[in-house]
């Protein structure tokens, strides 16, 4: 058990370029927001940075939903704690799964006790509305739950019939927006989400750690007309409003530093203006498929139903996945996704999030892979940089 | 819903001097590991970064435990994690209760189902282990809960007997080192410890945000045998073990930058060595008492059963708690911390935890305090800092 402190250097992580599924690359003002003096989590100034960073988070959500606030874990934690407080055991809850995260909601939604309905759709092709309507059909769920941005498959599912779905069969309408925040719409409230969470490490650019979340009206009248206890202290949000809200009553202790950041990076985001960073998150999107397209590769979502923010570009024949990873972060210095489960070794994840999503980082990445490719004897044709420069003109 | 980001200004806490329960002074140290770039959860050099805060983390809690990593919430969350994945519904769990964290203990054991054999103690005195044997003779706990240092009290409660008297009954023996680790010894492999979970805004002096918990051979062999899976997906020890252990299998992204931190943090307290940190807190401890005793107030706990990190100092008759925190948080930059439950209104907690551990805050508090105090017309004596001063000299 002996340890020779000297043989730990200086934390020195050196640069990367982040374009993978998050974390992106946080700016420096996120960062030295983070490393002001660290306060108690009841002292008045951290009092109102909680106030403030409530206020930014509603608006970035389009909600006047009260309970809007950053739970202390990542973001998973934040999809936990929307489940964990709307379902009770024997609650029949409608999972739509066409990806990684889908299948992880059913999988919490199963160690509740609920009675979990689980629609299956491929991966890579959005949740059909129909398909949910003709299930749910004579049924009486509590919940209907769906991914927004699918970041294992790079796709996008509209939401706004899917929630008048859900709200004709009385249910709660849940939506993991942890790729979807900051990088495209999420209207809380016009599209009638009753719980949303997110993460920090993607269109917000902010280090991993806290998950925003927010619950309407009706899901804060199931959470108070819950029969069993909330399984959950840590996320129990009976308790931890009433630390966030008015009573300030103390419950456990925020991650104050954290909180900093995320007020930062929210900032940011409001200074940006909501309007200007999703059509910044679309332009750079669009340049990089005109890119990837010239190169002869190809998307594995159909036009219409691809995220702006997490580009899934299918591995050309002839390439080796972790070769090709490799030699981009090693020689570049850039770090994208490999795929999970079925699409692993199918398509690369090319993030380009909150700071990440930049005219450099979109001409960076096409001439790093076409050098790579080409490289390792794949034959890919030229011209990438000069389409996606066509894209960019065109605006 | 409409926001002037003009209207927030950059994050500007200002200084204090934390003496509180926590959180603690952090080091600049720390707060500069933190700022360093955020890299992608399994980028190789934060794989590195992984291993070696888990190999300063057992040399802390004296330990070969593999399981001893960071739980990503706060030290409540380590609470829950340590419950949730050992706890199955129908287990008779064993929880000794002197304050509020043993109250919290219970509570979570109320959320999953379990038989809850609750033992009280006076809060302010340490738990009687004659009465916890007395208690589980003739029954079969799963588990035996205690608080090390109860952070609500300023009590130390000795764990080797209750360890024994745990495994005697054939339990598991868990341990809350939430305020201990890091400012006095918790041997969880000398001491028969199978669970033990702390924060890192106590005596690390790192901001609050994770979680360190060490989980024993026979606690591991407990997670493996469970026949109801583990309630919390966040938290499921089995799957997040392959992330932090040699599988390196994506659960959910780490805390990265808040990792960094408490890497710094552990290599801090690596430096300084165990025995050498605990001395200095055992002392600037009893030189806040010596001071405290010579203006003639008195210390709520006896001294054999006193935290040397954490000072319950009982508020002296006709001094107006509120007014004299309030005093000294506005006056001289210093927070302390009021009673919780039964004790609100009737002591002070008086932290010295960590970096804030020093002669120079226990001669500022001294100093303060007796300022504070006879300004606001309460009786008390001189001398506190002389006091201090011939404990500082006697070393």
């Amino acid at each position: 058990m002996h340890l020779d402190p000297q043989s730990f250097r200086d934390i020195n992580p050196g640069s990367r370029v982040l374009m993978g599924p998050g974390p992106s690359d946080v700016p420096t003002r996120i960062l030295q927001a983070m490393s002001a003096p660290c306060i108690g989590h009841l002292d008045p100034y951290f009092l109102s940075v909680m106030d403030e960073t409530q206020k930014l988070l509603r608006s970035l959500y389009q909600t006047e939903n009260e309970l809007t606030i950053p739970v202390s874990g990542t973001g998973s934690a934040g999809m936990e704690a929307c489940f964990v407080n709307l379902v009770e055991p024997g609650d029949e809850v409608v999972v739509c799964v066409n990806g990684v995260f889908g299948t992880r909601m059913s999988d919490i939604v199963g160690r509740l006790g609920a009675k979990l309905i689980r629609l299956d759709f491929e991966w890579g092709k959005a949740v059909d509305p129909e398909a949910v309507r003709n299930t749910i059909q004579g049924k009486t769920p509590k919940l209907v739950a769906v991914v927004h941005a699918e970041t294992s498959t790079g796709v996008c599912t509209p939401l706004e019939d899917l929630s008048k779905i859900a709200h004709d069969a009385g249910a709660l309408f849940l939506v993991d927006s942890v790729t979807s925040l900051g990088g495209m719409e999420v209207a809380v409230d016009a599209w009638g989400i009753d719980a949303a969470y997110s993460g920090t490490q993607k269109c917000l650019s902010c280090p991993p750690g806290l998950s925003p979340i927010s619950l309407s009206p009706a899901a804060l009248e199931a959470l108070d007309s819950r029969k069993a206890p909330v399984v959950s202290w840590y996320l129990d949000m009976s308790m931890v409003r009433n630390y966030w809200g008015g009573d300030r009553k103390y419950h456990h202790t925020a991650p104050i530093n954290m909180v900093y950041g995320l007020r930062e990076a929210l900032r940011i985001v409001a200074e940006e203006g909501l309007e200007a960073r999703f059509a910044r998150h679309r332009l750079n999107h669009l340049a990089l498929v005109a890119g990837v397209e010239a190169m002869g590769l190809s998307m594995l979502v159909a036009e219409k139903e691809r995220l702006p923010m997490l580009n899934t570009v299918c591995i050309p024949d002839g390439a080796d996945d972790p070769k090709v990873r490799g030699a981009l972060l090693r020689q570049f210095g850039i770090e994208v996704g490999g795929g999970l489960g079925d699409l692993a070794g199918k398509v690369w994840r090319v993030g380009l999030m909150g700071n990440a999503s930049s005219k450099r980082n979109v001409c960076l990445f096409l001439a790093s892979l076409e050098t790579v490719l080409k490289g390792q004897g794949v034959k890919v044709a030229s011209g990438a940089l000069e389409a996606a420069a066509e894209v960019y003109a065109s605006e």
